[in-house]
């Protein structure tokens, strides 16, 4: 969505130089919108704007700017000015900056920034993606347990702009150890005694998380506690970094669009659908199409196999996509279910037995319910004009109570087994789950066939 | 997952009646970790230790305890204690408490709370769930602009305790309209000039949601302006309440786990997998399974009608599944790669042209993918003993492309039609469209077999 509504006002002051309006545009609003007008302006256009302001409103609305447009500019514009901007940015928007942009622009960019940020640069550049370490920030508030309240009250004030969140401050001690944590509002509500230690207010009873955590605990850790921050710690529990509230919904966010997506069997995105380009996006469905396809390959072998039983009873043709769906669809139904409740921790491998009890019972009902169904549905379908035995109206119903029993088994086993491998159970996504129990579907269905309507 | 860890300690605390350390016990830890390790304690058992404590820390560990215990408390426990509890909770926590007990048991609590409780939790039980009414809440700093910084400095640290963050102060005029936001933060770096007026230091270009607006559009505003808190305001511009970033990572949290069920076909839970019992599930997964049920029946419906062409090619029967299930695939990446992009606000309905075109293009290039594949699978399938004209390995191939094609653009189309429509778009869940996406494709491989094998 491009907002068009000041492009002619910033066109005009472009063409017409008139640099104190451009000036005042770019402080007037909030960043994020100031950022969504310019959209509409080119690179070089959004630059010369943004140019005008000074320093700490051009890392505001810079970081406001999409991501890929963000890399545009820094590999096209002045490089001196954008090193300047990039030393200013938060460590770790910084790091989701640089590694996106090309090797050389890089180095040259490296290279004009201050010594102390760059070295930041290259120890949080390490952690790989998807950690903790690959989200947390380092500018945050780090106080020796000696200070009082005032010493604490005048730091964070006077260091305020250095941080990304004065709200929590984490209390270390000589050696960078977290001892404890005291927020902004125990500080307020300490301000009666300005002379009382911040060791004596402060929490200690701390949750961190391990530089090395996957990132999408860090985010339900910090859902379940209500927390604005955690921090980052070293196996020795010394503060590393914190990741706050922010950095969590943009975790959670994109854990949740890479969830959705492998369950719609497509590669995790990098950028938004309008954004990434139509070879990439075919790219990324064609892998997993290919997978499903040769699933798909093996179920019209199976079928080829059994080809005699479909010649000899025709009528059992039609259902061939009832049976194969209803098992597919109760398989990504238990698989949905399963993935979630593991993602959230709801679920943990030592449940086991009672996720396979439970999904027993409800294939039982769920299979009996559509077995039913299938029974109705064959006296509309099944030919009364054959001698096909008695057992030929329960061939279709029977086939559907195995078939679901099978899928709500396979679907909540499959991410149980890939979790217990340390693999992602989300990889083992609805539609895979459904190609395997297909197969297994058209084996049930031949063979009850087989046994039901063959003479003894 | 029970915390077994102190559940020896904590019951002989309670066979001994050792009141202090019971006392002891709830205050030592974080409320989130306390509450964990009485999870397996009874009702009975987890009110008594509670009862221990003082008001504040009761409140801080009954709001960590699940959801269905807590109204399971409510129901059996000491109705004057949890009453002067419950008036306790922050508003939006009371509400969906309250929402959850019994009608008795509800005005009986009711009516032994303060008025204004009273009257609060009935003026935000109205907003219907799902909406930023529904989720705000009315403990929040409201300051007039006529406050000077060390006036209102002076407030926060007096009334700390009733607000649910005092990072945010929301400055109003005499009749409540949102004027402007000051930070603790700008506060803090404003003290060298305490007599400043707050209406100078404020922040005036602020987002604000109004009450009635969807919770996932309130979740994406903050996600996209990386805010602690957002103001709830009514058609006037008038603050009615706030919602604060742990309220926001719940929203998103939910949104995800709602989006994640139905694209899996699944009724969203209200409860954890655990919790909800098998009938439940068995329910919410039925409905479905039913619906997808009827769509099979009306792919069985088609292809007994065009029997003749299957009996006469019985070589076509093996590939029904990998044709129905190659639509069904790319209709339902479609359906998810849209229906993310339509509730990240990545794409709006303005983009249908752009979006039915690419996914036009990428309905051709993966169709042909697979129509290639398909072409060399026929050499393995296809029968040559019979005269079946030269078209006949053309079938197959000629089918997929077409078929993907009808998959990509339904899969596209009809999350854009719910979405113009008003519906919830993530409703057409993936197997919905592969459901509907199975019998155009039993159709067009029915007319793409007729066409190519019946000499003309």
């Amino acid at each position: 969505m491009v907002n068009t509504l000041f492009l002619p006002e910033l066109r005009e002051m472009l063409a017409t130089g008139n640099d104190q309006e451009m000036a005042e545009f770019c402080t007037a609003l909030h960043p994020a919108r100031t950022a969504d007008f310019m959209v509409g302006l080119t690179n070089d256009e959004l630059w010369q704007v943004l140019a005008h302001a000074d320093i700490a409103t051009q890392v505001d609305v810079f970081s406001y700017i999409e991501h890929h447009r963000q890399i545009e500019i820094l590999e096209t514009q002045d490089r001196e000015q954008l090193a300047r901007l990039v030393a200013q940015l938060s460590p770790d928007d910084r790091v989701d900056l640089l590694q996106g942009v090309d090797e050389s622009v890089l180095a040259d960019i490296l290279q004009r920034m201050p010594v102390e940020e760059r070295r930041d640069f290259l120890r949080l550049s390490q952690y790989p993606e998807g950690t903790a370490g690959a989200v947390m920030t380092t500018d945050f508030a780090k106080l020796p347990e000696t200070l009082t309240v005032r010493q604490a009250m005048e730091e964070i004030s006077r260091q305020s702009e250095d941080y990304e969140t004065i709200y929590y401050l984490y209390i270390v001690d000589e050696e960078d150890h977290l001892r404890g944590l005291v927020s902004a509002r125990q500080l307020l509500t300490s301000m009666r005694n300005p002379e009382r230690l911040i060791s004596e207010i402060m929490e200690t009873d701390l949750i961190a998380v391990r530089v090395t955590d996957d990132q999408e605990d860090v985010a339900n850790s910090v859902a379940r506690m209500d927390l604005l921050a955690i921090p980052v710690v070293d196996p020795e529990r010394r503060v590393l970094g914190i990741i706050t509230h922010d950095d969590v919904i943009d975790v959670m966010r994109e854990e949740a669009t890479e969830d959705a997506h492998r369950s719609g069997a497509v590669d995790p995105l990098d950028e938004t659908y309008l954004q990434t380009s139509v070879f990439t996006l075919t790219w990324k469905r064609g892998i997993w199409l290919a997978v499903l396809f040769f699933f798909a390959l093996m179920t019209a072998f199976a079928l080829q196999r059994f080809e005699e039983p479909f010649e000899t009873w025709a009528w059992l043709v039609p259902f061939i996509p009832l049976v194969i769906s209803s098992g597919g669809n109760s398989g990504s139904q238990s698989a949905t279910l399963i993935i979630t409740a593991l993602s959230r921790g709801h679920i943990t491998l030592k449940d086991y037995r009672k996720v396979m009890l439970r999904e027993l019972k409800m294939g039982l009902l769920l299979g009996g319910g559509l077995a039913l169904m299938g029974f109705l549905a064959c006296f509309l379908f099944v030919p009364t004009d054959q001698p096909l035995g008695p057992y030929a109206t329960l061939v279709v119903p029977l086939t559907l109570l195995l078939v679901v029993v099978c899928g709500t088994l396979t679907g909540s086993v499959l991410p149980l087994v890939f979790e217990k491998l340390g693999w992602d159970p989300a990889m083992m996504s609805n539609p895979f789950v459904a190609g395997i129990v297909d197969i297994l579907g058209i084996l049930i269905y031949v063979t009850v066939a087989v046994r039901l309507l063959n003479p003894v």
